[in-house]
This record gives structure tokens, C-alpha cells and sequence, in this order.
């Protein structure tokens, strides 16, 4: 059992920075995330697209603004469950709540903060009426281990960046490698477009475009897919497969957390952003881009005030009997769980003669 | 009179960033501080002053905050009037208002957004009596122009930094320097204690320690001071001088604003934080350290994030009949009154073969 002061569900930008915002309150925190590296969209889906809207960053890329976040919440030495996703929130007697996750790990703590982002990012599937009978056993909606494809045929599905790059990776790697998207036209990267292009001139890539694949068959494992032609003419394509990956890119779901009982509003947490960001469940709080109110603006700086509101009441509620005066850290400096100290240098008291 | 879509009091970090806002709503700022520069109290009081809380910089130093912000709202054109005090509110019968300040310079606009930080910082003035009746006739609570000292005779009166350092500097431009503090200690950065104790030595300044400026005497200007030793055998000196400046800090007032039937708590204004921080006169709104509501806290992340929700709520007044559909910045870019445009790189769409 994990036990902390703060169990943070999300490590995006609002879960990161609401280490920072306990930590100057002397709380503890552990974050939950469904992706593999904290960070949440911004290093999952744009880590080099600039943003311009955080405050005093005329311009910033998102993977950068994580790892300022990692570098300023380091002194309050976080811990994370990551590649799991928080799975069901369980409230004890003594106004504590379990946190279990999909792989069954329980978290403890007596406040929880949901920092969920748009939820967990999960593949958008095709439409083929027997796909799920195929899933882990030769159709992957993401690549997480290229070596499984080492000599085998793939084929990929798709007409965007994940699409048009790990079908030139995959080239060396994979015996045959084909290539299947409805339009004639990809979006992607310049260099990405062009290279697929020449792969496919060598024949390295087998291209079909204006295609869509609609058929999945074999024995127990993925043996062939159906590829429909948009020119009628052409009719449908059968193709020996080992492989099938369609990646049509993620989508937000909000998941297992609407079914916590939270009050939920267009796919979002309903919070009293009034007081302190709390949700219908005392002591569960939503802050960044999962919760709502009248007036919310999805951006990463109203995550961060939130989430510094958020600690003064989460830090009420766990010290009931205490009172916290807050000090500016450019007068109090920053002292970190890890024994390390930063502040202002001090003016010097002294008499002149 | 200066017309502008949002005008905005006070041009600490808050006001700045709330051009940024406005302009990716494509409304104009015109900024009003009584600073002669912009950036508040960041600028003024502690531009060499690291913050360690501003989201994503582990570190910065106030000064260089400021630096960014103005960086990052350069493409949105804001104007400014500096070093005048915003005096009066007057809302006309289009429900619009005028702003004069001090020096009666008038602005005019729908929205107007107070972001005065802890208020307009005035000089504490030492108590004595007939003090006012030398002001700008020997007595000054500020050095503007350090000629106006030239082969002058100059009492100066304070143990902080300001005093120390304009002691050290006018060694250099007045005839006599005298340094008066009621304590043996000051308190300053070391160099300058080092510095100042070194010209004491030398006899460029001449110290008077645990003692007070008790009284100012003249023919319609400045004559003397009369220096009173807490040393009581010491008694009092009386110092031929033509000006006399006491340096003993700034200190914060609402000022004006208090009288412009604004509902005020605990010196200051009351908003709804439930929605757009908007006062109790409607088309005022309050942003910043200037507000309060329950759980305020005095952190520069909450006034950008209540600068990014006012704005979309100054949006709504201003453009009552047109729906505003917001666009992220990393998708959308920025695109300034300026004619310049920041983006991401865009993706290509082209066909393979």
C-alpha cells in the first residue's frame, strides 16, 4: 500500500506544479498516470509544438515546460505510479479514501485530487464488427515494443505522424510492411512525408491509398485483413498478415473516474470553483482541464492557480487544528524534503563604524 | 483623452499579462501606473529578488519576470501612462467610463480592470510637524535627478538600502553628505554597508547613528535640520542644509480607488470569483493582489489566471452580440496588433506517390 498526503490522479502540468504548491505546505505527493512518463499530453501528444500562453514564456515547447515542472518540484521528491490507470476510489471510515489501479496497485491517502487532464488517452479503433477478438493477438492499437514485429508482415492503418513514422521504422525491422490509408493525401512531418514517398518508390513500403481495411480473420491470431478500395473497380484486397496496427490517434476519456460518483457535467468534474476546487465528495478535489464551472477556460495557467488553491484547503483538511500563515518564498526561500534550500541572499545587518 | 478597449490600473505582473489575454481576444490595453515604470512592486522594490513559485521557472528574478511579460505582450501594442496616479472613476451613461489621474491626463473605455497590486506605493514620511510645508523645497521622499544635488548640502535619513546607496552616489555630485539613522545597525547588501563605511571613514560622509531628524526649519525653503542623539547627553545638532531627503521605504495604499464606492474588505476590493472577478460596479473588475474573496491568496499565478478569465468576460460586455470560441495558442499561434505572427509548424499534407 502506497501512503501520502496528496494522491494526485494525472501528471500533466496542474498535477506536476500541485507538488510544488503542497511541498511549500510541508504535504507529500504521489501521482497516478495512465501514460508511461509524467507530463500528460504535453509529452505524449506535442512535446515539440510551442505554447504561447504560459505566463511570462513568450514561447515555450511543451516538453520543456515539463521538465521546468520536474526541475522546480524536484526538491519536494515525488513518487508516481505510472502506466497504470487509477481505477476505483474507495472512501474508508475515517474520511480516508483507496486508490486501486488497473494492475491492482492501492494507493492511501486523505485527500485526493483529480488532475486528469481530458481524461486517459485511449487509440481510436476501427469500425470492424470482430476487431476485439484480434486485440493482443495480432492487432496492436499502439507500438510499445518494436522487436515483436522483428521478420513479421505488418500491416499499418493510418494517415497521420504515428502512422507515416513507424511504418518507415518498422521497414527495417518488420519482413513486409504495407501501408493502408483512406485518402491519397497524409499529414505529417515534411521529412516524415518524404521519406515514406521514397520507401514506397523502393518498394520498401507496400502503399495503399483511397483504402480502408475492413476485414479481420484467422484461427485464434490475426492470419489476413481485407483492404476495400475506393474505386469500386478495384474491388477488395486480401493480404496474408502477422500484424495489424491501426493508428488513427488517441481520445480522451474521461474513464473509470465517472463511475466514482462525482458530479459529472459535459464530460467534466463539476467543482465549486467558489472555495477550494472541491467536488461533491469531500476531501476529492478536480483541478486543471478535467473539472468545470461556469466560466472555466481549459488552459494549463488556471490548472496551476487551482491547484495552489487546492493545497491551502487540502492542507486544512488534513491539519485540522492548524493554521497556516503563508510566507512568500522570495522572503521564506524554499526548504525541500530532501534537505535542500533555496532563498534570497539575505541583507546584511551591520553598523557602518 | 486616451481611448482603449481595456483599462487597466496598475502595470505589476498581473496588468501585464492581462494584455496578452485581451489580445488573443483581439481587444487593445492601455495601462495607467504611478510607477514611472512598468512591472510594480517586481520592478520598484525587488527587480534582484528571486521567485521561486511562478510556475515552470524553478528560479527567476523578479526584474526578469517582468522582462518576459513585457516580451511576451510586445506583440499586442500596450500603451501606458506612467507615473501618474489613477485619481477618478466617472461611468458615463453608456455604461462606459472615464479615468483621470493626477496630472488630469483622461481615459476612456468600456472595460476598466483594476490590477493595483497592495495599491500605489507612497513614501513613509518621517512625523514631523511642519514637515509638508518644505516639501519640494528642500524635502524630498525620492531622488528623481541627482543634479538638483550639485555642490548642494544634503542630509539624508534611513538605514536601507536606498539610503546607503543614495549616500554613496552623491558623494560624488553634492558639496556634503550627512547620513542620519536612529540605529548603529543598517541594514543593507553587504557592498554597500562596506562601501558606505569606507567613505564615513574617509570623512565623505558624515554619520550621525542613533539619532532622528526631529525638526526642519527655513525662510520659505530649506535652511536646517535639527538632529536629535538618543544619547541625551549628546542633545541635538543643529545642520545648515539646502535639502533634506528621508528615505524609509514605500509604502502601500489603496489611495483614490478607495472612494470610488467600491465594496472594500480589509483594504481590498471584493469580487465574485465564482465567475469573472467582476466588482460590485459592473464593467470594473479587480485582478490580482488588489482582490479578495474566500481562499484569496496574494500569488502573481492567480492574478494571470483571474487576467485570463476577466478577459473573457470583458470580451462578452464589449461584444455583446458576438460568440467568442477560444483557440489554443499552440494550435491557433499568436497573431499581434502588430502585424507579426507566432506559430507552430504547421503539418504537410501531401500525397505519397
Amino acid at each position: 500500500m502506497i501512503k501520502t498526503d496528496i494522491l494526485i490522479i494525472g501528471a500533466g502540468p496542474t498535477g506536476l506544479f500541485t507538488v510544488f504548491e503542497a511541498g511549500l505546505l510541508k504535504l507529500k505527493c504521489h501521482l497516478i498516470d495512465a501514460l508511461p512518463q509524467p507530463g500528460g499530453q504535453c509529452s505524449e501528444i506535442y512535446p515539440k509544438k510551442p505554447i504561447y500562453d504560459i505566463p511570462a514564456f513568450p514561447e515555450i515547447l511543451a516538453g520543456d515546460l515539463v521538465s521546468n515542472l520536474l526541475e522546480q518540484i524536484k526538491p519536494f521528491e515525488p513518487s508516481f505510479t505510472l502506466g497504470e490507470r487509477a481505477e476505483t476510489l474507495e472512501k474508508l471510515e475515517d474520511g480516508t479514501f483507496i486508490v486501486t489501479t488497473n494492475k491492482e496497485t492501492k494507493h492511501h491517502a486523505p485527500v485526493v485530487v483529480i488532475a486528469g487532464g481530458l481524461g486517459s488517452f485511449e487509440p481510436r479503433k476501427p469500425l470492424i464488427p470482430n476487431i476485439a477478438n484480434f486485440e493482443d493477438a495480432g492487432v496492436a492499437y499502439m507500438i510499445k515494443d518494436p522487436e515483436i514485429y522483428r521478420n513479421k508482415r505488418v500491416v499499418i492503418a493510418g494517415g497521420g505522424d504515428s502512422a507515416l513514422d513507424w511504418a518507415i521504422f518498422l521497414t527495417d525491422v518488420a519482413s513486409e510492411v504495407s501501408l493502408v490509408h483512406r485518402r491519397k493525401e497524409f499529414r505529417g512531418a515534411l521529412d516524415s512525408v518524404e521519406k515514406a514517398s521514397e520507401l514506397a518508390k523502393l518498394g520498401k513500403v507496400r502503399l495503399f491509398t483511397e483504402a480502408e481495411v475492413v476485414g479481420v480473420e484467422g484461427n485464434k491470431v490475426l492470419e489476413a485483413v481485407t483492404i476495400r478500395h475506393n474505386d469500386k473497380a478495384k474491388g477488395e484486397t486480401v493480404l496474408d498478415v502477422d500484424y495489424f496496427i491501426p493508428l488513427f490517434g488517441l481520445s480522451p476519456k474521461l474513464g473509470p473516474i465517472g463511475n466514482w460518483g462525482l458530479e459529472i457535467q459535459r464530460n467534466a468534474i463539476k467543482v465549486n470553483n467558489a472555495k477550494d476546487y472541491q467536488t461533491n465528495i469531500p476531501g476529492v478535489y478536480a483541478i486543471g482541464d478535467v473539472n468545470t464551472y461556469e466560466g472555466k477556460l481549459k488552459l494549463i495557467l488556471s490548472g496551476f492557480h487551482e491547484a495552489a488553491v487546492m493545497c491551502q484547503f487540502a492542507y486544512q483538511r488534513i491539519n485540522p487544528n492548524k493554521k497556516y500563515v503563508m510566507k512568500y518564498t522570495t522572503v521564506g526561500g524554499v526548504e525541500g524534503f530532501d534537505g535542500s534550500k533555496k532563498e534570497a541572499k539575505k541583507e546584511v545587518v551591520q553598523s557602518i563604524v
